[in-house]
């Protein structure tokens, strides 16, 4: 259970990392809507190990496939199955892992939990999960660019100490991916690789900060109450593997404010109705108010190291696990493409609750 | 739309700030459980206003009353309905509001949503919305008492700059009761009394964060992916007027340390699996792991200040709207309960969704 | 649980027969409707006990009471509370029924599903809980009825083995309304009345047919597969207490019939695709064709019966029934206004879905 | 949307009859579970074409393979990906249907609602969608057998006027399985077999009633109001594709009774409460009462007939739609599978919201 996400356009994931293969079924994905499985596969290639010195080199390929739910390269209102094989899931050693709980990972709560698991690489609890995510995040994406412009941008903003200065406003694709850090900031980018390949040698993680924004977002998405688009975005953001803070707008910064400082002063820009500041980071009483959305996604340092750690295993004995394999020193590049497509998938199903909820009834 | 909360234990709220009641019906709450209006009015009597003097001094009782789904003082396994009636509603004058939008309030959002708001007040956006989750949130705090032992308790971490020492495994209610502004440092405390103080007489206000603890929580609480503990825990907390951030364990703190740094080294704690550290804050891989669950959740200053503000009206034109009237210059010991309810309500909904999902299949 | 219905349109009824009230909450109803309170007690009016001498005595005046969701008579797009006091609950002795479970009713289910019921007056399984559904339906009706011009109309079709002759595509409410029994059939619905009068007498009870029409429906409502329009019809019908059949369209009567006597040819109507027989009611594929909707609901006779039956009590003892006390010898007229309540419920959710889904993408 | 089904045991269903694949995710089913690949081909054999002469003859094996959630055998709890690949959806010509409507088909309807349909061969709408319900259904089944003992078994009733005498609480799979047809009535069963023939001969097809009955049923499935066993088991059944009306128990023969007549009195079966009769069809007050739960969904014939048929094509014209192609004579003797997986997915889901909602709370 809970595999599923969203209430119009719906995302249910599947696979474990290990197994056959892994992917995401959409339903609620308006018909005639194109599809380029090209667009797809820029998403999952931004995602995907090995890409650059500074990520995992477990050996993916990735390729995504359509198995339903597209004819002609229009989508069909029906579900959307798009599946990635597993192909470097086999050949590996993970015997010293069938009965050892990493620390800081979730082998031990799903063991207690389902009193089974899959040991072979973290199973549904690895990143690879967010393959599904991505490839479902590109045709929200669509859905977004084609019904109102909508842009999506992420990028690193912060590795340990080490935070670039982006303007959420003008920054480009272009900008995050001229470095394999994806910080768009390029003095600060040079310093946080050299600290990532540091990290690596050192068998140590680091973690971060990821910032995405929004353009184009049209006015009144979100629901009051728990349907707010600060929360679902929350809940979108904390679901990804590492995650462990959100903030929109001003987020922390703005509570060390005070309200005649922080308030966002409306003004009329040529007939629209718009905020002088946006410290509400786009959003206000839950709903969208036409400014960007603006928010960051806090990772912790990966928890697979290459040292040794003190642990327990499923008998409870106190051993040592040690470190050995492969290892992301720094998640933060590659969770880019996955804040986006969670970002993507939110607004995507706020777009469509809205033209369910909010219809003319004249 | 998106007035429910939860999946098993479901709560929906219901009621305008100045229409005639406000409330909640509860779905899913298991039958025979011992329910005692006065446990629900106590945590009800935390969250009313004019109960200090740092607090808004609207005129509510806030008698809570229930419906249905109780008979002989236990629950019947049917909805509770649970109704609170609007007092001082009806008195004041808001008609300089009709046509006006408060900045950073979401006047303007529900109008271009809606195109229709009752501007009285705040609508379905005023922070009196929240009698129903209090008063639920009571129900789920009864459920997890009685089942498991879980404890939720919540308190002021910081008010603007003003930070207290707080012990989340060892702080007690009495702590946190001790002085009106709800932070169980005494001595910070009298400082964020005499701010608040300053910030009414200077017509402004102040934001902060409060920090939660759940203890007792059973292991296994949680599910992989979208229905992880953290991400019902954000969305909850982001779903809470004014709340703009999240953090969970070692939240934005931990992504500025490393791996080794922050990983928490399991051992043998007499037959049970604990972790040395917990910068987890009790959740990992999404799912609980027995040891408290202490988060964050960040209120930006309240929107409302009893100052002059440039803003837009409905038609357009920039005007100034003039502070008058009540208002509450800092929300954060009115948020303590609020914030309660809210991890109670995630943890009784887990609760009920693991007995469902993990049951024996043999 | 299992107290809410819709997915886009969604109500949640709340209340038990004995307990303070009963009503519903009806969360997704667009905005700026106009709700004429009059037009909710209407249909309230319909399903009331005592109206006529062929149903039951109870006296309640079921007066309806909006309590939010509604200002200056226009939704605002948050959740529409209605509620209705329960008055003439307190008086009577159903000491006798403590511990004793009628025959045919839910009182045993209850008890062993959750070790305790409100055994005064079938509690939550009482037919009082439909008043919710009536209050919900008629503003469901007012929706469909705004927004497409869709019209709901019921009658009673049969009681036990008589049967009316009615054309669904032409019968007017006066037809309905003019007999207690709502069968728009004089001729038939005369012997009706006199039948129910007999099974009064007897201490006895009938059961029959309601059918019901929804004109004007527009093409597209309904998903494929599970979201079928029929599936969520026939869940609609068999929610109702004592409903123990379903059909749509031909129903029963079409499965004797070959392919090529009950395939519905296509034409065209002067440029509208139309179906010469509508043996399909109006849904093919699950998804509406623009011919009327024409379903029939199946009542099982009242289990309540003036006479003594064979049961056991709580402790498992063989004991006997005593029948007294007020009855219902015949349902059907007073299940007319549930049933058009349950079908106007489920066309307003697929008409917001249908918005939805379905936008241009382009 | 409207392709899941299922609350606590959710399936949803994938795949166009003529795309790549089709198949199924179950979220929710609970971890330790056994799976046996074998015993889900056994069910999907039984539901696919050219099993004999009765049926359509499309060259399918309909291998099923699982791509997810099961380790070593057993359920992880995670997401089962379950994926039929099609073999023999290529070669046929499908060209005249391209712009036809097949009347009492979805083809219109589709069109109409999406602007889009798979034209080749039904699309979304073929009964090849099933073939991921009767996967699903084999998982559920083996949960109900192996937590409760949970026995399911289906058989044809009736084909037209042609209706067997079955006693369900005794009728075994060898008497279901011993002829094509599936009515183990073995006399009626040779008329109907010879009936199907000359329907096929004829070029033309029949309808009929699949009767179901649920063995070993726990009491307490089920919910109040809108979550009643009866009611979600009647939206499974008219979630098959062309199904047209549902009987539960008594169904439609039971309204011409008296409540004298039709009441299920109970008695004291040796410390088990039990009741005399079971109109109720095992279902009272919308839950389970441990009795033989039993019930009927009635078929339309077949719309696919090798017979001329007026009708429209997509740009309106009034056309002659040939008859050409494969055939079902009679869809009863596949739908017995399928009827049994949607009420094996009902069940099954029921278990679980039961476990979650009714567990002890002291």
């Amino acid at each position: 259970m809970g595999n599923t996400f969203g209430r119009a356009f719906r995302v249910t994931t599947w696979g474990e990392s290990h197994g056959d293969a892994v992917g995401a079924v959409i339903d609620g994905c308006p018909p005639r809507l194109t599809i380029d499985l090209a667009e797809i596969q820029r998403d999952l290639d931004r995602r995907r190990p090995g890409q650059s010195s500074l990520t995992t080199q477990r050996g993916e390929a990735d390729q995504a496939q359509i198995l339903s739910g597209v004819f002609d390269g229009l989508t069909l209102g029906t579900p959307i199955m798009i599946a990635v094989w597993n192909e470097d899931a086999r050949g590996r050693d993970y015997e010293h892992l069938r009965h050892t709980y990493r620390p800081s990972h979730g082998d031990y709560t799903y063991q207690a939990k389902y009193g089974i698991r899959n040991w072979k690489g973290g199973g549904r609890a690895s990143a690879r999960e967010t393959i599904g995510r991505v490839a479902a995040g590109a045709v929200a994406r669509k859905l977004l660019e084609t019904a109102n412009g909508v842009e999506v941008l992420g990028y690193v903003k912060r590795v340990a100490d080490l935070e670039g200065q982006v303007d959420p406003d003008t920054v480009a694709l272009a900008d995050v991916e001229a470095t394999p850090v994806r910080c768009p900031d390029p003095a600060v980018a040079a310093v946080m690789i050299a600290s990532i390949e540091q990290a690596r040698k050192d068998g140590d993680s680091l973690g971060g900060v990821v910032e995405v924004v929004a353009r184009n977002v049209p006015v009144g998405l979100g629901e009051p109450v728990f349907g707010k688009l600060e929360a679902d975005l929350a809940a979108a953001m904390l679901s990804i593997p590492a995650c462990k803070g959100f903030e929109i707008g001003s987020g922390l910064a703005g509570t060390r404010q005070t309200g005649s400082e922080h308030n966002d002063l409306f003004y009329n820009d040529a007939g629209r109705v718009r905020t002088r500041t946006n410290n509400s980071g786009g959003v206000q009483g839950g709903i969208s108010n036409g400014e960007n959305i603006v928010l960051r996604a806090a990772f912790k340092p990966t928890a697979t190291i290459m040292r040794d750690q003190a642990t327990v295993d499923d008998q409870g004995n106190e051993v040592v696990l040690q470190g050995r394999g492969r290892h992301d020193p720094c998640v933060l590049p590659r969770a880019v493409p996955i804040v986006e497509a969670m970002l993507a998938l939110v607004l995507a199903d706020h777009l469509l609750r809205q033209r369910g909820q909010v219809g003319d009834t004249g």
